[in-house]
This record gives C-alpha cells, structure tokens and sequence, in this order.
C-alpha cells in the first residue's frame, strides 16, 4: 500500500477502502507517513469529502492511536454533550451538574478557547485551585463517585487526531466538515460513553455560518457514532448573539452558578435543560423525566450541590458557589454606552467575542495566556428595547486590556431598527 | 504574508496576486515554506487550477530560484524544441542538427526517462564517450561554435522547480496541466531562447490520454511563454504508437543516425521536419525556409555532421556516425511473432514503452541503471497487413533482461482488424 496512490484515489473521489484509512492515520501516527503526504491527502478530502462509511473507520483509527477510556465498570448511562464553539457558551457548567442531578454520568473532557470562542477548561480553571489535568484513574473514580468530571484533553488521548488537527491548523483545511466531524467523534468517543448530544451552533458567533452546513456537519457527526455504538442526537442552535449575559472566564462562572441557583437568564436555561432532556432521552427513551421535571430540578437549584463536589473533587475553592465574590475579579468597570435609540435587531456574535478577546478574554494564538477576570456583560439581547446613551454592555478591565481595540469592536457589533425581533433559539433536531 | 491565508485563498478559487505567488515560491526555495504547506497548496491547485495571470509570475519564480543562461551574446536565433514524452520519440537527435543546418541555434537541455517514456540524455549516454554535463561556459561556447549543445538540467536550473517535482511526486500532484505547464517553462526559459517549439503528445503513450487536455496544456505553455517574451508555437502529435521503429537508447541512436542519412522512417522525418519548420517560423516568420526545403536538407545529410560534431565536441565517438556498430549491442535477440492475421489497428504504446523498459531499456523508478544496448524493434506500423507468425517485434537482450515480463506486456499491446486504419500523426497546431 502506498501513501500516493491512497491520494490520487481520494482526490479522483474515488471510496477509500477501510484499510486504506486505517493504513494512513496509522502509519501517521508512527510517523512513517509524512506531514507533506498528509497535507495533500487533508487537501484531496477537502474537496473529494468523506463518505459516512469512509468516515467510521478514519475516526475509528484516530480513536485507536490513543487511550480509550473504559467505563464499562461503572454504572449508569454515561453521557456527554459537545458543543461546536460559540460565544458566552457556558452551558456544559450548567448541564453536567444537572444531568447528574437527574442520575446521568458525565464523562467531559473539554478544550480551550481559541479566537473569538470561549473554552471551558479556561472557564473552570478561573475558579481558584480548579485542576482540569486528573489522571485517567481520578477521572474514572470521580464519574463513579461524583457522577461528572470536567477535564481536558490527555495526551493519550486521540493522539493522531491531536497532530492531524495542528497539520489542519497550517495547511487551511480546518474548515472541512467531514475533517471537523471525525476530529471531534473520535475524541469523544475516546470518553468511554454510551451516548452522546450535540449542540451544533450556527450563526454569527459559529463556525458554521448557515443551517444547511450545520446541519451537514451534525447528520455526519451521527452516522460516525451510529456506526461506532454510541447513540448521538443534534440539536441544531442559534449563534446569532452571545449566550446569557456574561462573556469572559470567571464572569461566565458566576453566571452559570447564578443559573445553577435557579437565577439563570432564559436562553441559559432553555438551553441547558433541553440539552439534558436529550442526554435523558438517549439513556431512558420514553421513560425520561420530562422537559418540564428537569426544568424544575435545575430552577430548585439542585445541581448546584453536584457543581460544588466537582469543583472540590477536582482541588477549588467551592465556597465560590456561595459566594462570588472569591472569583476572580477586574481592576474596574467601564460602560460602553448604546449608540441609538431602536430595537436591538442584530448582533455580530463573533465581534463581541473578539472584543473580549481584546480586553484578555481570550487567545488570539494557542500560545496567548488569558485573564480569567475581564469580559463583557450584555445588557442588552436581541429584541430588547434599546435608549440611546444607556449602558449596552460593561467592560470588566485589567491594566493589560486594549480598551480602545474592544470599543472599536463593539462599535460595528449591534445594529438597531424600528421593529423587535423574536429570536429562536432552537433551529432543528436531529438523530433518533 | 502567511503561506496559510494564500493557501486558504487558492482553496477558495481566488486569483492569488503575483507577490503572493512569488512569495510561495521563494519561501520554499529558502526552506522558509515547510513541504507539508506547500503539499496543501499543489492540491489546490489541483482542483482550482491557476489562470495565465498566475502563471507567469509563478513560473517566472521559479525561474529565478536559479541561474538564467544569458545567449544575449551570442548571434543568431535561439530556439529549442519541447515533448511532453512519449515512446520511440528519438526526435531531437534530429532535430536539432536539422535546426543548426538551417542556421538555427539550439541550446537544448534535456531530461532522463521515467516509466514507460525514454529521455533525451539516455539516450545520447549510449554513444561511447558521450557527456551531457557540460558547465554552463562550455554549453554557450557549443551553441555559439556549433550552434547546438545537448545537456542535462544543472542543478543551479529552477532548483526550485526541481524541489517541487519532487514533491508533486509524492503527494499526487503530477498531473495538474497547470503545474506541468509551468515546470516545463521555467526550465526551457532559463535556456535563454527566443522561442520554443511544443509537441504535445497525446494517445495511449502519452501523458495527456485525450486531445482536449493536450490542447489546454499547450494553450497553458503558448501563455505563460508569451507573458516572459518567449515565442512559442505548439504541434499536438499522436503518441497512439511508439516513433520510428526503434525503442531503447542506442537502438534510438541508431535509428537517428538514419534518419539523419537520408534514410529515416516516414513518421520520424515528417514530424522532424514539421518542428523544425515551426522553429524556422519562429525565427523567419515569412522568410522562413519552406517545409519542403528543410525535408530535402534532411534527406541530403547535412545535419549529420553537426551532430557527428556534437559528438566529438562532448566526447563522444563521432565514429558511430559512420559505423553503427560502435554503439553498444545486446547479446542477443528474439522474435516476438504475429498472433493473429489482419490489419494493426492499435497499439498500446505504454505498455510497449514498459515491455522495453523490462529488457533494461527505461527505469521504473530514478534510482534505477538502464542497459543502453537492449529494446525492441517494431516491425510493423498501424495500418500494416500482418501474417500470423511473422516477426512483430524483435527483442534486443542482455542477460539481466527479463524477456517473461516484456513479451507478456507485448502480448496485450496489438490490435488487429479486417480493414486497414490510418494514422494521423500531426493533429492540431496552436500558437501564432
């Protein structure tokens, strides 16, 4: 078998057999395969794409060079849920803790932010003392005692898929929905879980800028799992404006806790409890609590308790669940003030998030550190009524922030008109 | 300038500028550009081409990663004939001393055969003596003394052009027209000609297997050429059976020796002839000398003592001009017999390119050896009435010849039918 003929075949789009799959991610991996092959195969499936039976395969291969995760050992159904990055998105926060509340296991191992998206391993990490590297032996002790453990990312894990992505990253084939569905299947899958819920995000704020490709991206994502013994549903969601209120590390802490104690904004609930519903959905079938009982369960505050153990479990201070002001907290506010008066009837969600990214928010390469105390807080969603000069959002400010690079994002990030708009937050739902 | 946005723009079917052009081929040759980057960008390319504004700049690039022979100095027209390759195609041992017998100039720099093609300088290397590595100082002095030199490509020619087949190679980015087309103008550019004449083979022995791909690579080079202020006309020839009779280097030799007599085949006399004329054109225009004058220069003999002097003139034995039994003989020869009665009526020219190349007469790959004394000898050509058990071909064979391997090839290479065909062999014209 030779690495250029296995080229030739995918860019004349010709099937690639099992074997040759395996042949290239595995020999890849052992570096036998070099990067230049790679890059020009990574190019090929840009164009030629990969079909469904390609694709099991591929991300089997990829799960394979690496650990996987085996909680066959433990009890109950194991579920996590991946979002495909947006901005202000703290809901895995919210939703492992209330799926635990409801009697799920949440295995959830996590990424960082990059760009003008959010991550939540940075987010955990501004809790004081929060350590997201536990070893595979604590993170499967915690799922069982504890019911959830947040970690990244292991070395073991997926590794190939680790080196392939770094490759995407520099030779412009990240944006390839196929490339993008096999990277994040084979980690997941990698989690050792019997079911999986994806939120595909679409909008401004998203990768995917249309519904048909995020509808592309989620249907590829669930033939993957179907073919690899998980059960995967997708909700499809807007990514027009931020989620909630709070953009930034701690901030987006406080307000998941604040959700947690049933003081959550709309969106931030809607979402979370209908994310769980569908992780219920996958484990019990017919016989899941209903959207309204895990509705309840989260405004009761229950899961908050479950949030607290974690963040204890995994070495921080839970007392930030009682109190939030031991979060990390900005030298000074200021108010960027709504320059017309009107409807708010757009935002650019990726402005915003590169606004905050601008104040240390975020990380505009990987190797940029991160402030886990500036941010943003809208004041402000789409359809709300606006009076020019109020406060539309407040920056939370550090010495290091470029204030003026975050206004002059902000300045072009909302438009506004005569007539309210009614957002919907859920587009459409696929799998079983 | 990031090498990743170029990349991403190519991808996306944007016309990239000449400085972003420029800049990946200087990174590149500057071991700034890693491979596996400029991988990504060769495929797509692949699938978005590159328009003749690209082109030029690209080729011009690469044309300067490495000396440019200056024949300013030196009088005359400077002219050189290019083949996309082919089988038996022994045409610019004619050629050239044709060209220079009508006053013409030809710096020619030549390549190696690959696969089922012959090259040029394996060709020559079959002559006793014969050293197609000149300096660069002794080549112009040949082309101004005897008007022709035959050389190989140094390594100080488009080096940069060199490194990028090399990898084009190995990530299935070989057949691309546009990547094909500028390779071969970078390196005929830096010759330091006035013009250049094409043939654009096309056929079962042939790169381009149909006429259309073998128009749009002529048409590519016929561009790129008139935006670096070099003349240049383009034949599409028929490579649907090998040239001449002979196949293997010092049978090529052989058989252009003759034609250089006066005593060639009809197919290698009117297709020399043809390109010589076009290159007559080139340089004349209306004052170019008819084809049927540079036919009757041909049949009289002329040209062979300017390649006799080539010969001595690169240290080979001038002798073999008089005497062909100077050129190095096979042990032995076989006859591979008719299998059938009737009218040829296709050949296969590929496979009879690689059935010589199993005697020892071609290379499978770089690093092979080529024997210069065996090939194959057609005796019959399309059209022809065959009788059953008549010799078709002999084998010209040396010990480490595998003479299984090659008359199993030849076995599938003929056909035959009840009603003569007739071969085309000039099958379009492009240029000015």
């Amino acid at each position: 078998m030779r690495a250029v003929d296995i080229i030739a075949k995918k860019r004349d789009g010709h099937e690639l057999s099992p074997s040759e799959l395996k042949f290239m991610v595995e020999s890849f991996s052992k570096d036998e395969l070099p990067d230049y092959q790679m890059a020009a195969f990574l190019m090929a499936v840009f164009f030629q794409s990969m079909s469904a039976a390609e694709l099991a395969p591929w991300a089997d291969a990829m799960l394979n060079s690496g650990e996987i995760i085996d909680l066959s050992q433990i009890s109950g159904y194991k579920v996590d849920k991946h979002s495909t990055g947006g901005v202000g998105d703290k809901i895995s926060l919210i939703l492992a803790p209330l799926a635990v509340a409801i009697g799920l296991k949440v295995p959830m191992i996590s990424g960082r932010g990059l760009g003008h998206t959010g991550g939540t391993l940075d987010k955990l990490e501004s809790i004081p003392g929060f350590n997201v590297n536990l070893s595979v032996e604590d993170f499967k002790r915690m799922v069982d005692e504890v019911g959830m453990s947040l970690i990244g990312q292991t070395a073991e894990v997926a590794p190939a898929d680790k080196r392939l992505y770094a490759l995407r990253d520099v030779t412009a084939t990240v944006e390839c929905i196929p490339l993008i569905a096999s990277s994040i299947m084979s980690k997941k899958l990698a989690e050792g879980i019997n079911g999986l819920v994806l939120d595909v995000k679409v909008g401004t704020g998203a990768f995917m800028k249309n519904l048909e490709n995020a509808r592309l991206l989620a249907q590829t994502m669930i033939d993957i799992g179907t073919r690899m013994n998980c059960d995967v549903t997708a909700l499809i969601t807007d990514m027009n404006q931020p989620l909630g209120h709070m953009i930034g590390n701690a901030l987006e802490v406080h307000e998941s806790i604040e959700t947690l104690r049933g003081e959550g904004p709309k969106d931030i609930v809607d979402l979370s409890v209908e994310l769980v519903w569908e992780m219920a959905k996958l484990a019990h079938g017919a016989d899941a609590p209903s959207r309204e009982s895990i509705h309840d369960t989260l405004q009761s505050g229950a899961a908050l308790e479950h949030f607290a153990k974690t963040i204890e479990w995994q070495g921080g201070d839970r007392r930030v669940c009682d109190d939030l002001s031991l979060l990390p907290q900005a030298a000074k506010t200021m108010v960027f003030e709504a320059p017309a008066t009107g409807f708010l009837t757009g935002t650019n969600a990726q402005e915003i998030g590169l606004a905050a990214t601008e104040l240390g928010a975020g990380r505009n390469t990987k190797e940029d550190t991160i402030d886990p105390a500036v941010g943003l807080k809208l004041h402000k969603k789409l359809g709300d009524r606006v009076e020019k000069g109020e406060p539309l959002v407040t920056l939370y400010v550090n010495p290091s922030s470029k204030v003026d690079a975050c206004t002059a994002r902000l300045e072009g990030a909302f438009e506004f008109g005569e007539s309210a708009v009614a957002p919907k937050l859920l587009l459409d739902r696929l799998g079983a």
